[in-house]
């Protein structure tokens, strides 16, 4: 099976982690400066490799193999939350850069074909997942010209003329030019870390239902208004908070999530009662029918506090994402690859968070694999995984592929 | 008993209204360019009263009497919230105006001498009840060396450089010279409204006991972080305040009050599980007992969620203001004028609000009344009062004010 050469991986992943550098992390959002150097840099690593790039109109960078061999595509993003990790993202696109030098180095396997993306904007300054959702023809024009930067405002139009991208077509997924799609990433968790696993090979990727809950009562001072005539809409959330707490573990599945990340109360004085209060719930899971189940109680404990009071409770749906299952022929490929390289010491799991291949799963065949985080980390410039996890992780990657590209 | 003049008072309350005139209220923060006008306009308005006004170091307006008989000090301030109301504070200065006229206007009681206070900065824009603490002596240089504002951190030197009172002596209490201290105000609440009665006779203001408490967790992926290994600070300090919302009722007085008007988590993100969170607790009684108790509790809850973990909590005590008791004998004098002018429409109640008079009971025997809000609502530009409501209670306080002064 192709050898990867461990040390030009990890020298590439060191090169491209200096366009950005934050402490031992990168920050390099789509579209910044630092952003689009990166993809011209990785275009002509690409070119060096045999690849023909082009950086497209979304700012997605594709190397493309000549080659007119069984043909795959490889790929992740290289866009960084604000003062991120080094490896979450990139690292799956070097592995496709290393997979495809590897497999064109080895005679056995040097007609097989690799394309290799890098996906713009996976982390969602602009919106989130817009270069592979582009590249699946799930981006309108007026979804770009829509599109503004979350933190300034920004136009996308803007930064894409900033870029020089302006001009440029957007490239979409040629039907039948590819078996599959293949994305490694970093786990971002740490379930590996503590099984003492080096592979992980993902089932699925779970869906995430997200829902804005606004509490509205009556905003009063805190010192004369007496308690049995309050309407305090940060009690009303906290109750009801509470009670998703305590009804949840009954309903979810064993790898069920749920998260409030945001709370607030208005106006937010020590000596004002809150007279509304907001507040994020987001729910995920690998099986539909258990987030369907997790719904239907959010909406009873919902419905069961407004017809309590004193507080309204409005409960607003912002998003669902169904979950995403992988290919199982591909995992069995993965699992093989990996109980070569990693005896014993890799397992099948869903990915909790969020990534490209559940768009691309949406039109290929699609398969993930994590390697470990240290302590678990990520979006977060301390974010890293031991060098020789990154390497046994992108052999197990190639030889996967040359068997996914071999088999019939 | 001397008559007041109602439309004299309701005058002077809409003249001064318009230093400042925001909708239907006033803005006029202490110091700021409306407020030191509308301070002068006031001396100017006592001295046609007869007094001799001065406007002090810090900004306090004080109208001495230069009769040689039984003296009461009658005061509140002038100062408002942001976009307050048009009463709050003000009222209860030009009634001591009105009475200290009235009084003047009676043979029967023309000997009587009362002195008309506005302190400054009761709403603490600079540090909170500034003016009667300089009074009373509690206020030093250097504690005015270090006031800063609470909005923009402009420094108070300046403030009152600018207002030109840089060089102007601070006026403290000379003892001896007051028989007591009368203090009138709007309700800020809804009780006397809702019991439909017209004037509040105050037995006592509330003390405020108030704690920062603050949640450590461990800051992760809301995908990738399975349930049971979480450290949600945000669910912890949820946890914790409705274990304060259970327990307090049955630990608490009928007129306790508690409340968390301000809480946040960090980072604030929908998905990331919060690393921080912090709210501020507060709880107010009349009744001393009362609030040891309650801090016993929440201590003893603060223990019993630290022990049981996975978040740390920290309780820090931001404040301490004790409860101070009205003087039962002026109390008494309340009464008797709120009984001729309103029979049956009037009670006793606790001031669940601060006020100067909680300074001054420290070295005056002191009292206050209330007349009701319109709604309760107050520190609002809509706060009200019902004009013949203003006009009674002023009645009242006048009564009140010769009886006490009269009597041995």
């Amino acid at each position: 099976m192709p050898p990867i050469n461990g040390e030009r991986l990890l020298g590439d992943l060191r090169r491209i982690a200096e366009f950005g550098r934050y402490e031992t992390g990168v920050h390099r959002p789509h579209l910044s400066p630092q952003d689009v150097e990166s993809r011209r840099w990785l275009a002509g690593r690409m070119k060096e490799a045999g690849l023909e790039p082009v950086i497209d109109g979304i700012g997605n960078v594709i190397g493309r193999s000549p080659k007119s061999g069984p043909r795959l595509l490889m790929g992740s993003h290289t866009d960084t939350q604000p003062r991120g990790g080094w490896l979450d993202g990139v690292m799956g696109v070097i592995y496709g850069l290393e997979v495809a030098r590897a497999l064109a180095e080895d005679p056995e396997t040097a007609h097989l074909a690799v394309d290799v993306a890098s996906w713009a904007d996976e982390e969602g300054h602009w919106g989130g997942m817009l270069g592979s959702k582009s590249f699946t023809g799930r981006l309108t024009e007026a979804d770009i010209d829509n599109a503004r930067h979350r933190d300034d405002g920004t136009k996308m139009r803007d930064a894409l003329k900033a870029a020089g991208l302006n001009k440029t077509p957007r490239i979409e997924l040629e039907e039948g030019r590819y078996r599959c799609y293949l994305e490694a990433h970093i786990e971002q968790g740490g379930v590996l870390e503590a099984t003492g696993k080096r592979i992980g090979v993902v089932t699925a990727i779970v869906g995430i239902f997200q829902y804005q809950l606004t509490f509205s009562g009556s905003q009063n001072h805190a010192g004369t208004t007496p308690m049995p005539i309050r309407k305090d809409a940060g009690v009303a959330m906290m109750r009801l908070y509470n009670d998703v707490m305590d009804k949840f573990p009954a309903l979810a599945g064993p790898r069920s999530v749920w998260t409030v990340g945001k709370m607030s109360v208005e106006p937010g004085a020590p000596a004002i009662i809150p007279g509304k209060a907001g507040m994020i719930l987001q729910f995920r899971d690998a099986d539909l029918a258990v987030l369907q189940r997790l719904e239907q109680a959010l909406f009873a404990i919902v419905a069961e506090h407004q017809a309590k009071g004193p507080c309204t409770v409005e409960c607003v749906n912002l998003s669902r994402t169904m979950p995403a299952p992988m290919e199982e022929r591909l995992l069995e490929a993965l699992d093989e690859a990996a109980e070569k390289h990693a005896p014993g010491v890799h397992q099948r799991m869903a990915s909790g968070a969020g990534h490209d291949a559940q768009i691309l799963a949406q039109r290929l065949p699609s398969a993930m694999m994590f390697v470990p985080s240290i302590g678990g980390v990520s979006h977060h410039f301390t974010e890293n995984t031991a060098d020789e996890d990154i390497v046994l992780g992108c052999q197990v990657f190639a030889d996967a592929a040359a068997k996914i590209l071999r088999s019939n």
